[in-house]
């Protein structure tokens, strides 16, 4: 092999993939892996399940690639065939031949299962080491997540940062959050460390508190959850429109149960009263969707448990009558007393309305608890 | 062209997608799509905003295929660049350009955007008819969805019927849920109703309440508001560890309001307690995850508004400490004053028991809503 194989294709075989009946998300994983570890994907092939075709694709792909990756149809009675393909593919004798890669003097193939959990755990226990080993160079990426600021604005801010090459920067859009991922490359993991440190600091520097971590593995929902527990707070959802997703993303991350008690969902306008509070008069007046019924929404309730942050959101998902524009939402934060309430307008279909809309909202208590906690601390 | 052109290929252009930054949901929509045409798809490729390498792409594509689909890569500056590539790869004058597809004489390639909301408006508004009318043929698929049969079962069931050739059956596993696709291809759309019609009842006779749609676009909690609005039933929900996810998969169809007015979101033992009225030595005796507990979830709450149908959900999503199992469930789903409870073991990371977890109770929902419908007809 060379001495720094680089270029990496994604083969996946699956004739589900070919009929539409399942997303591709292995060869998304595969990519966003290899690109960590500074490779280079050109090409993501899906294949059915025809040792002709399976062949082919395989053949084209190593007179392009350093190392191909082979995803699913290994099925208990396909394994061997999958196998010999790739054996035949790579006409030398394989200098090596393990459970999950063949190796001939200058390729290599990578077989894995096609299950995303079985894939993804062969990937981190054996086909990561693998790769390392390949080259003589160590790579090491960071991700520093945001939120607050658009693609746009955090590409200006770092302008020359971004033109520097060791290590690589990049931004990513994902939904309300900017992600900007380091990638060093040296002949050690404490050189390569070395090279972003400073990097890390700098960007801390810039964005300040629209950091919400560092760590790739840390969603929007944890740092939420990890901020809750450090402040010794405990949080309640008031929803509408998004009828539970916010109360749903702070629960998957395990050990919410510290940081989170309970929520309502008031999607009525009597549940909205009989629950939560909100005055019929308010309604009345201001309907369901406006900044005053966000604000009553959490302002607590006498009967349930006690909570320090309290979140609300009421909006439409989609168009209702004509007075009721798709897209508009308030979202409401309440932080020992201290009431906050915004206004957003978002785009796309129903579902990505109470998506953003679900987001904003964690991002709003984070905003929220960091505001009170300065001003405590400041005092 | 052919008189029945069907081999289709789907090509991506988009360096999001080979950095793994997005997942490739276009190539299963298309690929949903062109099956449902009755079209068959053996290669999907990604491939990244370079000129030469979407020359060599297509190509290759137009070498196996009759019908190329190629979506993104083609932001306001690159359209004319791939236009260019394409007309180029169809060698000859094209003898018909539209704004989506280029036509040769006997091979087509359909442009489509990148972003999934405009990808799917250009497809069923221009592309769906003209592939249609490429074909002598005319191509109708149904969609009948069950829940409550494995698809194992759902396919020993009707394994006469899957050995028919026209209509073509076959049989998807979904979460919790078996979708059985019936593709019939006749000279006209009567005809092909009057191939589907039998089969369709027959499924019907044979499957009974397990149906909950024979129509592709309602979803599983679609077919429960449905149910719920025509039974002028209102629900409401009590969720421990699936925390608000039963709720905003009903909030999801529009014109819930109707039928689900409300929920609770107990995910502390306290809010168990002073929120859903679960009696402290019930919680104290069995704990918070048992038939005992999910029984009183769902026994109603005095101060709130009026519910016909309450589901309640309590359950470990993964590991706590030894005594409590990942993946250990109980429903509980009460149909004016009728309680039925149900234990779930179910396997995978903590989303996945969450989301099994929420499929179930809408099952459980419909299937106790139907079974009082059923003895109240009766009586």
């Amino acid at each position: 092999m060379s001495e720094n194989p680089r270029i990496v294709e994604i083969i996946s075989v699956g004739t589900e993939i070919l009929l539409g009946n399942i997303v591709n998300t292995n060869s998304a994983f595969l990519a966003k892996e290899v690109a960590k570890l500074g490779m280079i994907n050109n090409y993501q092939t899906v294949v059915g399940d025809d040792e002709n075709r399976i062949n082919e694709t395989l053949c084209q792909a190593l007179s392009r690639a350093d190392v191909v990756i082979l995803s699913g149809g290994m099925g208990p009675t396909k394994n061997d065939i999958t196998k010999e393909v790739v054996k035949r593919a790579l006409l030398d004798a394989s200098e090596k031949c393990s459970d999950v890669y063949v190796t001939s003097d200058d390729k290599c193939v990578v077989l894995l299962p096609g299950s995303p959990l079985e894939l993804e755990q062969a990937f981190f226990e054996r086909v990561m080491p693998f790769l390392k080993s390949l080259s003589t160079d160590v790579i090491v990426s960071r991700t520093v997540k945001l939120v607050g600021v658009s693609e746009a604005e955090a590409e200006a801010k770092i302008k020359d940062i971004i033109e520097g090459k060791n290590p690589l920067v990049a931004t990513y859009a994902e939904v309300s959050e900017v992600h900007i991922r380091l990638t060093a490359v040296e002949k050690s993991e404490e050189k390569c460390e070395k090279l972003l440190k400073p990097i890390i600091r700098e960007l801390k520097n810039r964005f300040g508190n629209a950091i919400y971590t560092t760590d790739e593995k840390v969603t929007l929902e944890k740092a939420v959850v990890d901020l809750l527990i450090s402040s010794n707070m405990k949080a309640m959802t008031v929803e509408s429109c998004t009828a539970g997703m916010v109360s749903s993303r702070l629960v998957n991350v395990p050990g919410a149960s510290d940081a989170f008690k309970y929520g309502l969902v008031t999607y009525s306008n009597s549940a909205k009263r009989k629950l939560a509070g909100v005055k019929k008069s308010t309604l009345d007046k201001h309907t369901a969707v406006s900044r005053e019924t966000a604000i009553e929404m959490v302002k607590g309730i006498e009967w349930g448990p006690k909570a320090d942050v309290i979140v609300g959101v009421t909006g439409y998902a989609s168009q209702g009558d004509e007075t009721q524009p798709a897209g508009l939402v308030y979202i409401s934060c309440n932080v020992c007393g201290n009431i906050v309430v915004n206004e957003y307008h978002f785009t796309g279909n129903r579902t990505k309305v109470r998506e953003s809309a679900t987001t904003e909202a964690l991002i709003l208590m984070r905003d929220c608890i960091l505001k009170y906690l300065s001003n405590i601390n400041f005092v």
